[in-house]
């Protein structure tokens, strides 16, 4: 049987700040490829990714995915036992990814090589594993699905496995996100003595306006899976010294989390028409700039989203709330290609100083996959 | 006779570019002793003032105030004529000073010389004229009343001879001016993940309520010698280079020109209490630091702004507009001495390139000082 904490503490081990490697990917491929997988190292562009696979390629596939990569640790000095330490002690394993997410790797390699080894199953698991979710994750899990789209590679469906409980196992599990867009409104009037306003064009006094007005009202009120989308104004900026002087210009920059009722285009067509509005009533003119990170998306609750809320359910006696909370994750890269779900730790202390989990967390999580597995290719 | 327009050429001819005298003063010293003026040199802080009394000190005085300063030329080259050059040519004089305000002391002192020559009367005639009225504004006007109180010399009212008028001679005379202020508004928040809002609180979701709020609604209609206030946001500014981070500040300044419905202090209490009425519905802390430049004043209508008014119309054919408008002048310091109004020429390039003036209009000017004299004496 493999030890899923002990795995956790040989992973911290390994110094993967992204985008090194660190050696954590080299030691998953000969743990892996000792059980009897296929490796393959799909790195690209400097970022190291790693795919594996048990079972005949094109077979029916349960498919996981992680990283390895870890954000800084800061000041070393800050730690009570240092950031790649992989120190034990009282039954918790220290160091920088213990809970985001070497665990999470370790639990899932562990299932799937306890689950292919104890209960070899009529089909395939398929382990993807980047170097580069923390950065830019330009090359990272994309690279792995732009490889396996090229060679004929398929999950039927996939876990990610981040933390995705709040506060305690079993609690939460995701099945989509929010999509992310941000917005630069440009304005530009006319400059001016402040004491002569008619000869100006205040572009500070249309963007007060059209501001105030975006964040008078929310966008929705939520859907059936989703909390109400969110608009932030994260910066104003003019730089204008002279408080007797209408500036010319002001920038703002909005940033938009959406729900299943907006999409990266809807909410541009809106701002648009928004400030076009305010534009014809001021005479000032306001550009909209779009950046869309990621769109919305929803695993639909249907049989494998069931399955999994099931096995959590029996193993930690919670019924797992279905959400779409949260920042982004990869699961934006993978719901292009199956049907994901996330579901792992506890995030407490995912990216600050004296990151660490209980060690009997991390061998809950791995019986929680090795019986997802189980029940899929029952 | 005095020549006003040969003697705004003389003093164009000084280069006195605040703080610079250049000459201007000791000019119009010297001119001024020979018609029988007392005249004192009251600088202050380096800058250069000059004080002069014609008749009896303590006598009933009617009296002038202008500057003999004037802002830099910018780059000389763009000058059709030199701009300390006094060039005259086709009945225009040009140069730096040729309308702001050379030309206007020119006048006064023409007329003031004149009048006491031609027919001396029963009093005084005090003329006060600065080197820093477009500079700092500290140790000019101000210290020339500060030394006039402690010396017991006083004016029963006066003429600033600024240029007045926006398009032709005799269309606008100033009886007062709106109050300027100055607010900085800094708003404190907390700082947080734009995904996460509930755990932030956004200070510029509280600034721009605030400042839609305070540009939804004019301050007032405007009184019955007073333009509205208005209320001009100069900047907003924020600094946050980070799209998925709500900033923890941000700083507003609004500029506000305004009537005699409001005082610096009143504006103060008001944006105070709305101020605290935003913190309150938001969370968010909001501090406003209040810079007062002038209060708003009014020489009342009365004998003495329509005996002024009668003259001009007199002399130019038309009715000046009594009026409160513009930026601010040294008749804010000379209000606090005696009534005040402000008559002068058209205030055509001041400032500009090529400022220049028709020698004509500065006759006119002379004679309509002069005329005012008499009349006041009468
Ligand atoms: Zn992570
Ligand atoms: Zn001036």
């Amino acid at each position: 049987m493999t030890d899923a904490a002990e795995l956790t503490a040989r992973l911290i081990r390994c110094p993967s700040v992204t985008p090194e490697e660190g050696g954590a990917l080299v030691l998953l491929a000969e743990l892996l490829e000792g059980a009897g997988f296929e490796v393959h190292r799909v790195d690209r562009n400097g970022t190291s990714n790693l795919f594996a696979r048990w079972g005949a390629k094109g077979a029916r596939a349960f498919g996981f995915n992680g990283h390895t990569d870890v954000v800084p640790p800061g000041d070393p000095a800050s730690w009570t036992h240092g950031p790649f330490s992989g120190h034990v002690e009282d039954g918790v394993i220290w160091g920088r990814g213990a809970t985001d997410m070497k665990s999470g790797v370790a639990a899932f390699v562990a299932a799937a090589v306890d689950f292919v080894t104890e209960t070899p199953p009529d089909g395939a698991v398929i382990l993807t594993i980047t170097g580069d979710e923390e950065g830019p994750s330009k090359d990272g899990t994309t690279a792995i699905l732009d490889w396996m789209e090229r060679n004929g590679e398929r999950m039927e469906v996939c876990i990610v496995g981040e933390p995705s409980n709040p506060d305690v196992m079993g609690e939460m599990m995701k099945i989509g996100r929010r999509g992310s867009a941000t917005f630069r409104i440009r304005a530009k009037g006319v400059q001016g003595h402040a004491a002569y306003p008619h000869r100006a064009k205040n572009p500070l006094h249309a963007l007060t306006r059209m501001l105030a007005e975006l964040t008078a009202e929310p966008l929705d009120q939520g859907t059936e899976h989703f909390d109400p989308s969110g608009l932030q104004i994260t910066s104003i900026d003019c730089g204008n010294p002279a408080s007797n002087v209408i500036p010319e210009a002001a920038t703002a920059v909005v940033n938009i989390r959406f729900n299943d009722l907006h999409t990266g285009a809807s909410l541009t067509e809106r701002l648009e028409a928004h400030a076009a509005r305010i534009a014809g009533e001021t005479g000032v003119a306001l550009t909209v700039t779009a950046e869309i990170s990621g769109e919305a998306f929803l695993t639909a609750p249907g049989p494998f989203v069931d399955m999994v809320r099931d096995v959590v359910s029996r193993e930690t006696n919670r019924v797992p709330v279905l959400s779409t909370s949260g920042g982004t994750s990869d699961a934006r890269f993978v719901k292009d290609h199956c049907p994901v779900v996330e579901f792992g730790l506890v995030g407490h202390h995912m990216h600050q100083v004296n990151e660490r989990v209980p060690a009997a967390q991390v061998r809950q999580l791995k019986d929680i996959y090795q019986r997802v597995l189980e029940r899929f290719f029952a």
